[in-house]
């Protein structure tokens, strides 16, 4: 008997980790998993055979960019997200929410959405829920999110307001949704307050979404204080839903995720930092490959690590692409760092698997510390 | 019994037209063959596997811009620049002197070399024959080039001076080198004057180079006149040598090159056309890919071309990733503009093998003629 669309099983737990298997129309996820992010229908300067070599599942583009510019309606006429960048794997587009409340200009927030000017060219546009799911059906990624607002996770008083303006747009996209090929994720706010938090989760779960998303962590708030917000809303969302949170992160991020409870990660960083010369390693130290010290090292980035990057170019050749602006730089540093994270993923599912988490935890924060004390060694 | 050190066979003629094999350390080269460039050891925007799924066999550095960048020393210590770039195919570097006479700052020439400034940073630096050798030998290209002056191709006194040093440097560009795993090209110079051309040609080919380049054209003359001289030199050189018409070209220059005798090409065409948003096509027209008319345009750049670019993408995706400045634009384009030229010599060969070459002419010139015709319909 085949599956439902997006059905989420459950293989193993260890303490609140998970292993699972998320169904998209697009191909299953194994989670937990790591996106990388296609911000404008490109994860940038790679081709999607490069994504594919990496072992990339799911790959996350942003709502906002893509309607500013070329435009849903384009993509649709395309054929779809999926066609038009030729990623044929699960996709996940985000609210445009976010997007909305970090980069476009002039904003004006009411009950029903935002009116704001376009970061790009200062034209006057407007999101609401209603927009951002037609927008979402018009590119046609596999997993959507319902719109909704990221206040300043400090700001109690703004954090309860965005909070609920994000549930009643929750509500709002659930009626207006009119595809059955795309899973919709409800998103918990809240900020870094526990009572918001515990609402927002209890609210959000109770809505029946497919998969419930985690957003306003990784803004500004500390890491404990995130580690917090994520212990207390793994005890009130549903164990049989994926859990996704959002824009995050680090390595050790991952490994601190999927201890409390969490399925999918995205994040920007790992292409980021590849454009910004800096390599990523799985315990959280990075390499300044400019580094006047590289200039002659023949060692790859990570002598254990099996990317194509380091199973080829030495940390000499990459400075050498940085210093003469090739942009090979960015493409090699991209495929490390996001190798670096969906392998450090796949470990961490594969551990849960065999009931070795715990064990793996251990030895993962073991290593950091020492790698942290090793940095100047590098 | 193994074939000597870069033997040359030819194993087909039509007209001046030829079909050869070129052995060197890192493998055959088919001629005709044309090379991608790789100025700073990189082919802008692609990684090695790119080049090798481009069916590339023979990729050009320079030795002016390694020399300033990372230093030649520096590639030598990290194993040469097959290594250091990871094309473990044949490498071909020129000698610098181009570059010097093109790039370089405040340049003071003598009959022993240019003294210059970098154009990177304004450092002082002196290039001649012996310090041309040394450089490429650090380098250890399989093909190398004797030191040459590109003068002015119109200006006859200028041309002469060149042409001579020319000579001189080629002599003592023999002298010097001293690793046997390198063939050494002479090259032709003179400008546009027939005298000149034939008196170099005459010169060069009596040194006993293993190839023979013509320099010093694609730089300012007409496409008549640079034929002329082709079909000169063509005389004059011997028919068991490679001959190397550096800089060259477009894809009526590589028809127009081999009917004229010649087996190596190289040219930043594509590479260079590519960061600025234009496909090449086989038939010599462009598309300027950010055109607005591409803007729902679902064809890829050409319909019937089997690179990796039009086998995924649109015209449409194309023109996005160019106005959202995403890198992978000029990867894309790359691959479709290499492909191009590398196919175009590819089917010129063939049709050199099986005697079809004057047809293969015909037809070319003939689509070719439509194709310019058709340009404003693409």
């Amino acid at each position: 008997m085949s599956k439902p669309p997006f059905s989420f099983q459950l293989e193993a737990y260890q303490g609140r980790a998970r292993a699972g298997k998320f169904q998209t129309p697009h191909g299953e996820l194994l989670t937990p998993v790591f996106a990388p992010v296609g911000t404008q229908a490109s994860v940038k300067s790679l081709t999607p055979i490069h994504l594919t070599d990496l072992g990339a599942s799911l790959i996350l583009a942003n709502t906002y960019h893509l309607y500013l510019r070329p435009g849903d309606q384009i993509i649709a006429e395309m054929g779809g997200l999926h066609q038009f960048m030729q990623w044929l794997g699960p996709l996940l587009t985000d609210s445009g929410g976010f997007q909305v409340f970090s980069l476009a200009k002039n904003r004006s927030i009411d009950q029903d959405g935002v009116t704001f000017r376009s970061h790009i060219d200062g034209s006057l546009h407007r999101f609401g829920p209603d927009k951002a799911i037609s927008i979402q059906e018009n590119l046609g990624a596999d997993i959507i999110m319902t719109f909704d607002e990221c206040a300043d996770p400090n700001d109690k008083a703004y954090s309860q307001q965005a909070m609920s303006r994000t549930h009643t747009w929750a509500e709002r996209c659930l009626q207006v949704k009119t595809r059955s090929d795309q899973a919709l994720f409800g998103i918990v706010q809240g900020g870094i307050f526990e009572d918001l938090r515990r609402e927002s989760a209890e609210f959000i779960a109770g809505l029946g979404f497919p998969g419930i998303a985690i957003g306003g962590l990784s803004v500004g708030e500390t890491k404990s204080e995130m580690h917090n917000i994520l212990e207390l809303v793994d005890q009130v969302l549903p164990e049989d839903k994926p859990r996704y949170l959002m824009g995050v992160g680090t390595p050790e991020d991952l490994v601190n995720g999927v201890r409390r409870g969490i399925d999918i990660f995205d994040c920007v960083l790992p292409t980021r930092l590849a454009r910004h010369n800096a390599a990523m390693t799985r315990y959280g130290n990075r390499l300044n490959v400019v580094n006047a010290k590289y200039a002659t090292d023949p060692r790859p980035i990570d002598e254990v690590c099996q990317c194509y990057t380091c199973e080829n170019f030495s940390r000499s050749y990459l400075r050498h692409l940085i210093l003469a602006k090739e942009i090979l730089s960015a493409t090699l540093l991209s495929i490390h760092n996001l190798h670096t994270l969906i392998t450090l993923v796949n470990d961490i599912r594969q551990a849960i698997l065999i009931n070795e988490f715990d064990n793996f935890v251990g030895e993962y924060f073991h290593q950091r510390k020492l790698a942290l004390l090793d940095e100047d060694d590098n």
